[in-house]
């Protein structure tokens, strides 16, 4: 229904603090004149993060008072909230977990995982289902790449043993490295994926 | 049982990549003429944790093959390979997860939950649960802290309003500042929860 509407809906995995909200945050800012954007916000407890996206993008915060993912029926709920919206591309950010939301089917037209540079590039290896079942990585934190022992060819190729397919994405919100690499990707995606002459 | 042969259990959980494997490998170097220790590390895949440590300390790896948490009967066979043993310190390293592994009880005298300074401050109270039964919070990767936007103070009050008897514990493993408190840490806690003159 809503790619016939024409929205793209990202599923955007990660541990806590890889800084997802931080590169929703950015991607909106840069295209506040370009598309419509929404954000449905994952958390445990709090709505932190709905409170940190508000000046830049529409927010929703889900709360799911101690499950360690989102779920379909609650993302549902969260989207009749902007019933009748037109938008181009719906963010689900998930719980910061990178286990049990990579179960979870919400029913995204593409799923992202983000590896923070200070995660160490053994993580893909360790949490392969999550990168598995994804279609890019984003490397995240890239301006803090000197003062960790953190290889991008080293990462990349334990993800790539996992998903040959996987498009990986090294970038840093704060410093806008890698950004532009980012908005194609979600350009790409959706106009593979969402028809691009709705009514 | 394992108390009367005076060995503290400490159960260590963290999100991925918080620095739980290279806490233990230089706590394993500190005390290699000093203690007994012994860790029994938990991952989904691979046994690369183990590998890591294998130079310092006796480690048995526990995969999970996708469960998002380490649950006791897993670390009872574990310990059964070390039957007969006397250790001073069983450490469990739990699955990289900062939601799943707070809701179980794998029998541990000491909880202590990883948070590093680039996950962000706001983590206490946006994943409550495991702050509020852990006993200490390790805030690690405090060589990093000029780098990240991250407040210690106000990650102290954020995880003192979880549960105000928490003691934090900033420190570097790769810098080795803060490991003094750490292992006085560890001492007080086995001092008070182990017998002192077990046979």
């Amino acid at each position: 229904m809503l790619a016939s509407r024409g929205t793209l809906i990202v599923n955007l995995l990660s541990s806590p603090g890889s800084g997802k909200t931080t590169l929703l945050a950015e991607t909106a800012k840069r295209w506040k004149d370009r598309y419509r954007l929404g954000v449905l916000v994952g958390d445990i407890a709090t709505d932190r993060d709905a409170q940190k996206l508000a000046p830049w993008v529409p927010a929703i915060q889900l709360t799911t008072g101690g499950a360690c993912h989102l779920g379909l029926p609650q993302v549902q709920r969260g989207w009749e909230q902007w019933e009748g919206e037109r938008l181009d591309f719906l963010f689900i950010e998930n719980i910061g977990n990178l286990v049990c939301p990579s179960s979870h089917d919400l029913g995204e037209h593409t799923r992202v995982v983000l590896l923070s540079t200070t995660e160490g590039d053994d993580k893909p290896g360790k949490y392969p289902k999550v990168f598995r079942t994804s279609h890019g990585v984003v490397i995240s934190k890239l301006d803090l790449l000197p003062h960790v022992p953190f290889s991008i060819p080293a990462a990349s190729d334990d993800a790539r043993k996992v998903q040959p397919h996987l498009e990986i994405i090294p970038l840093s919100a704060l410093s806008g490295e890698g950004l532009d690499v980012w908005l194609r990707f979600l350009e790409t995606q959706r106009a593979m994926h969402v028809c691009n002459d709705c009514s």
